[in-house]
């Protein structure tokens, strides 16, 4: 923050001011003509530029568009390895997968510490240097009870949002015995990972051989929410099943994907729109040539939609929430104010924070600045890089 | 350049070099463990690095990949005026343009010469950031003598590659006698803009009210060239038409768009291959909801194919090559490698320069550092700003 040097900070001439805490359509909170004050890493002030208090320093924003730094609730930073020949291959058609999800856990189990650190620090920073301010990292390409821990603990050294994904996938080396892995998921590397998380998730996807079926899941989730964690899941990505009517049935903060999803999924999200948001991550569906989820019957519906990167070394390798606010407008049918919301307010609510996602006196000064005098310039100006963190 | 400041820079690191000028497959020219020495602005030695000659500096890049400067053949900077409204329109299936281009028409002509200076540099410098170290630049918002003369004037301060498009569409007060306007092209526009144009292009789209039918084109075609311009054709963009089979008779550089394509075309301009190039611009079908073209039947064919944005504030105001690049294997089936010598090689074929779009000894230090290992990661890494131009 530009307040690290102390003092207060004055910020006008701020174009269009988004702060995701309207009470108006899509709750978008627009403001035109407004300043902000910002103190000690917090909104001190707030109102119209007319009225702005002193301040140690003023900084004229001439005409660009303030907005909530993003909350980005999905992504799995803890990996080495490279990854970019499976990705142009399938891109090619080809079948090749280089050894899939198995390189990333094998070179994430032989990385050091101060290796992983490094590579999750650097991957916090590019997502801030494009106006991430708040990100949940999951764990999931460890598969042991040391490493898992180990990643969780690296994680939290930069967001307080980590998540437990020992049920990511089957290792190989377990393949021979699922129950004997899911008993250690839920016993001893539950017991390991719990001091480090907030959170647990799980990828259902009975169809995937290695993913996890419904009783699975199910014996996974309850054992972490026995253990104190909240609950997230991945599920409906590759085909129906069961992972939203899981979600909701157990109170999950968030079931992430939900491309397959049948009336009942979609009535279910609905009921519990208060509780459980529906995570797209379109990015996953642009980097493997996939069908988009249908966000605008989802958002029609009346279910709660947030958009998160689901930055990972398979499936997504983008950190860029602007890149997912222009996907989701153009393959999926949002608005780009729905998107925004979505992309800030929305995850905040997929993470279950009121504090960030919303721009609001005595809230963390969380901001993003674009380049450009409007939130609908971020997929009106897809790719090009116009947003970062404010100070 | 890192040079400006005298005497020469070693670079070593590179943990890939792309030089886009090697006789493999797509002449990708990819070289493990190589070096470059800069001098003067030029490439002043390449090869192994265990063999790099003594230099003033020495940067070691830690195994980023080095590609040549993205060449841009297309783009449309010189405007005034924010069309942010039309687009979010358009992504919701609404009818409403808002006045479409002749808002940026009107916008342009009353914008002064310095806001238009400013608007370009900021652009230019933009493109810049994302690694476009060549671009071209065409007017077209003008639509009268003194204003197209003045975009082009304005461009060249930018660029020696500025493109005449005094036949971009016909303007709203010349709708009622279309011969008139095209004299006006062809005659006084033509004479006063020549001299500070290398190219001259028209929007040949019969099926399109406000463009140029097939005998209009070649009236602006032929005359341009009469008068010394080299020729580009926007062409077959939203639907068939004669602009390629034009564009190759009339020798043009590059024909535009390509996406409505019939067996004839392709096969003109496979014929056409060492002469005009087929342009793609899938920012425009990714901005406007459109269908891609078809680049992997153009490329198997035996086509020319280039790469370029078409930033432009109606249908693309993207100028991110990587974010096309990364459409252009998601979405129109090229692999990473075509992609990238498209984007280099391939625009620079399209503007008929042998000096930039690859890397050589005695050509200039055009060049882009990768935060990433391998020209893979620029679609692997959909949306997120990896490449910068280096030095
Ligand atoms: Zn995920
Ligand atoms: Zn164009």
């Amino acid at each position: 923050m530009s307040d690290t040097f102390g003092g207060s900070t004055a910020y006008v001439g701020i174009g269009e001011l988004v702060t995701c805490d309207g009470t108006g359509a899509a709750g978008l909170g627009l403001r035109a003509g407004a300043a902000l004050v910002v103190e000690g890493g917090r909104i001190a002030w707030l109102g119209d530029a007319g009225g702005v208090p002193d301040a140690d320093r003023r900084v004229d924003l001439d005409g660009r568009a303030v907005l909530p730094g993003f909350v980005d609730s999905h992504s799995h930073l803890v990996f080495d390895g490279d990854r970019a020949a499976e990705f142009a291959a399938r891109m090619a058609g080809e079948r090749y997968d280089g050894g899939g999800i198995g390189v990333s856990v094998a070179a994430t189990r032989a990385a050091s510490d101060d290796r992983l650190r490094e590579l999750v620090g650097r991957r916090v920073a590019e997502m801030r240097a494009q106006g991430t301010t708040t990100v949940e990292i999951k764990g999931g390409y460890g598969l042991t009870v040391a490493d898992e821990a180990r990643g969780l603990r690296i994680a939290g050294e930069w967001t307080s949002e980590t998540t437990f994904l020992g049920a990511h996938v089957v290792p190989p080396e377990a393949r021979g015995d699922r129950a004997a892995y899911v008993d250690l998921v839920t016993g001893p590397m539950l017991e390991a990972c719990a001091p480090h998380a907030r959170w647990a998730d799980v990828f259902c996807e009975p169809g995937s051989p290695h993913a996890f079926t419904e009783d699975e899941s199910r014996a996974v989730l309850t054992a972490a929410a026995g253990a104190g964690l909240g609950l997230r899941v991945h599920g409906n990505q590759l085909g129906p099943g069961p992972g939203v009517r899981l979600a909701v049935e157990l109170g999950a903060a968030s079931v992430d994907h939900c491309t397959f999803l049948d009336d009942a999924d979609v009535d279910a999200l609905v009921a519990a729109a208060d509780t459980t948001v529906a995570t797209l991550l379109p990015g996953v569906e642009f980097s493997t040539r996939s069908p988009y989820p249908d966000a605008r019957r989802l958002i029609d519906a009346g279910v709660a939609v947030a958009l998160a990167t689901d930055c990972n070394p398979g499936t997504c390798y983008s950190s860029s929430m602007p890149f997912v606010i222009a996907l989701a407008v153009r393959e999926m049918g949002m608005t780009p104010g729905e998107a925004v919301w979505a992309a800030t307010a929305g995850g905040a609510r997929a993470l279950r924070r009121d504090d960030v996602g919303r721009i609001a006196v005595g809230g963390p000064a969380d901001l993003v600045v674009l380049d450009a005098p409007s939130h609908l310039h971020l997929a009106y100006r897809a790719g090009v890089p116009i947003a970062s963190a404010l100070g």
